[in-house]
């Protein structure tokens, strides 16, 4: 494991100064790669298949784990995409003269030796090799044991690319040992690994971030709400609110809970309960919601669940100030929405709730770095630092000064 | 421990959404209140005085803990510096209008709950307290055992002033059990704390960095060159160097060994040698440097040490990639510097030097927030995420994305 990633960290300056040019050139050749090797690429998958099905995986499970022709394709066309992408390294974020007549500039430079830990669809570990080879870095890959021939056929098939290219095959690489012991190693090698990425589920992120030694920028829980202040557009509410619950329920930027103002809740409350019956969507109450509308009580665990599933949690609050209370004691700090035509309101809103991604009158699942118009995603991060929220080739890199001097020093 | 920093939690939402007159008028009043209150501190501080004498701390240690009336009108000044800095909360730091007709902010915002272990002087309670304050953060102060009464001392007027404006006392204050194991306990706090900031000995920062499950922003070791180019301009090159190594030899952005391109060295090195020799330097050079001027033989261990002292490394190259080289194994990423008047060399310096500040023609030791232009500082990070470098206001602060929609929801 050192040994690998030892050589990991002395290719990171390899990747860093890599031209623009040439990396957009080599990622479209890995595109290419991907599509005239699609065959070998089912092969293996098939390896996959096979072991899912003989262990009874659901059968979601294995549509994610699948790969056919047109996945392969997708797959590479977001290659395609990340290349064509804007340069993330170099950019000058800032730059000013200081006193001594020092020139300084902050610029954008990778991270160096990025490590991503995942699960599930093999279509990540092209999407995330790319993404950090596009911003300069070393990706080292970690996915799930599920996937683990497809993954292998893919980052091989990206390392040929590398290897036709004179560049050596540590820049995009698995690890070698993808045990729970493996990773264990790993993310005390802070030596030579720069960042952990951590996507999937809520234990493993925990473990994580419990016991590395190098930073972490964790992706995980959504526990998102809405809240509809009693000056809301009632047709907007409803259409917001069955969005965010309805239009893909197992994601993290999914509404768990719906918070409404008393003042309007006789009035709305039917017409959404309607709504959601239609969707078919499991419905909890606090007690106040269900003196209007009848349904499952609510209980504090409810509030404090999330569901990745179609359930949702209806609170009942006598303004603002009581929805901003709850989101406190239950969010996390994901996506949080208000409906309002109030001005004041959704200001006072958006700035005393503290999340990655506060909307007024929308829906919490415009939260991804696709619709933000970042290109492709690394996740969505659930840090405060670093990277907080969509995180696209940009927060794949820090900075760093240059400074100019003219034969300076201090007095 | 944990009631206290449920606390702290409690307090972040208020620290946050203090208007920037209110802030700045407050810590006007903590430097009144510092500066009326000068006897009291200085009694407290004799107590840590006497303790320091008994326990025979050398005179340098003594004479960083002491306050006098100059010494507690100092921090009274750094206080209304910060008070006249930049609002570093609410900057727009990004903005555009997504495909969605989604208006994205990208703003900056506190980070919550800060916590700062540090050392020694005295003045640095007041320093940090306040800066977090400024950015809108709640922190949490851990000192060294040495300074204890004084430190107690300086949070407790601090909060006075935040009590007489009707604010929670929590939102400066000193951890409760400043032991090894209170310490220990803090870092596992994830819940209550967003950040932690360890400054001083190189041990500590390690069995942090190690356990914290909250982000770490490490503040340790400097061990910075310079590298004299063979076009470098003699007169800048002594001057830079002799400033990197002997204007404070026990800082972090002291230069600890000076590299020298081979074609330079006869005619360079001994005028060179002559210079440090009037600073009372202590010289070790490679063998290639000993058949130029003799010195002690520098080994590979004193290339990896950081001597905080004035005591130099010197080492030969056969141009700037040997240099280069010599940088990435041997360079903890802190500052390094190149002498030379070749355009080509300097640009490719630069780039290829992965440091946080990597200076042209000036030395090192401008490594500082105040210097850079950042007014007070919170430390020099040596972390790559988040804050790298000198660390002002403006790094005690994180983003949230704000979003502004008419009644969109995601197809």
């Amino acid at each position: 494991m050192e040994s690998f990633l030892r050589d990991a960290k002395n290719s990171a300056h390899i990747a860093a100064n890599l031209t623009s040019r040439d990396k957009n050139r080599i990622l479209n050749k890995m595109a290419d790669a991907l599509v005239s090797n699609t065959q070998r690429i089912i092969a293996e998958n098939q390896k996959d298949l096979d072991f899912a099905k003989s262990n009874n995986l659901s059968g979601a499970m294995i549509d994610r784990l699948l790969l056919d022709e047109k996945r392969v394709t997708a797959m590479a066309n977001s290659l395609r995409e990340i290349a064509s992408l804007k340069e993330p390294v170099g950019r000058v974020l800032e730059g000013w003269i200081n006193e001594d007549n020092l020139r300084i500039e902050k610029v954008s430079v990778p991270i160096g030796v990025v490590a991503v830990i995942y699960e599930s669809r093999p279509n990540v570990t092209s999407d995330v090799g790319a993404l950090c080879f596009k911003s300069g870095n070393v990706a080292i890959l970690k996915g799930g044991k599920e996937a683990e021939y497809s993954n292998k056929i893919i980052a091989t098939i990206l390392q040929e690319v590398l290897e036709e290219n004179s560049l050596p095959r540590e820049i995009i690489s698995l690890l070698p040992d993808s045990s729970r012991e493996g990773v264990a190693k790993l993310i005390k090698m802070d030596k030579y690994v720069d960042l952990v990425v951590p996507r999937g589920g809520e234990e493993l992120i925990r473990y994580i971030s419990a016991n590395s030694s190098i930073p972490v920028v964790k992706h995980d829980k959504g526990l998102c709400h809405t809240y509809i202040h009693e000056n809301a557009d009632f047709k907007k509410a409803i259409d917001i609110a069955i969005n965010a619950k309805c239009h893909r329920p197992g994601v993290c930027n999914a509404m768990e809970t719906l918070i409404i103002d008393k003042e309007i809740a006789p009035s709305l409350l039917p017409s959404l309960a309607e709504a959601f019956s239609e969707k078919e969507t499991f419905l909890k109450g606090d007690m106040e919601v269900n003196e209007i509308v009848k349904m499952e009580l609510a209980t504090e665990a409810d509030f404090d669940t999330e569901y990745l599933a179609n359930t949702l949690n209806i609170k009942m609050v006598d303004g603002v100030d009581e929805a901003v209370s709850h989101i406190r004691r239950f969010g996390s700090g994901h996506s949080e929405a208000i409906v309002t035509e109030n001005y004041s309101i959704a200001e006072y809103f958006l700035n005393q709730i503290d999340a990655a991604c506060v909307y007024v009158n929308a829906s919490t699942r415009f939260t991804d770095g696709g619709v933000f118009g970042f290109g492709a995603e690394v996740g969505i991060s659930t840090n405060k630092l670093h990277a907080r929220g969509p995180m696209g080739i940009n927060e794949l890199t820090t900075y760093k000064f240059k400074i100019y001097g003219n034969g300076q020093i201090r007095e």
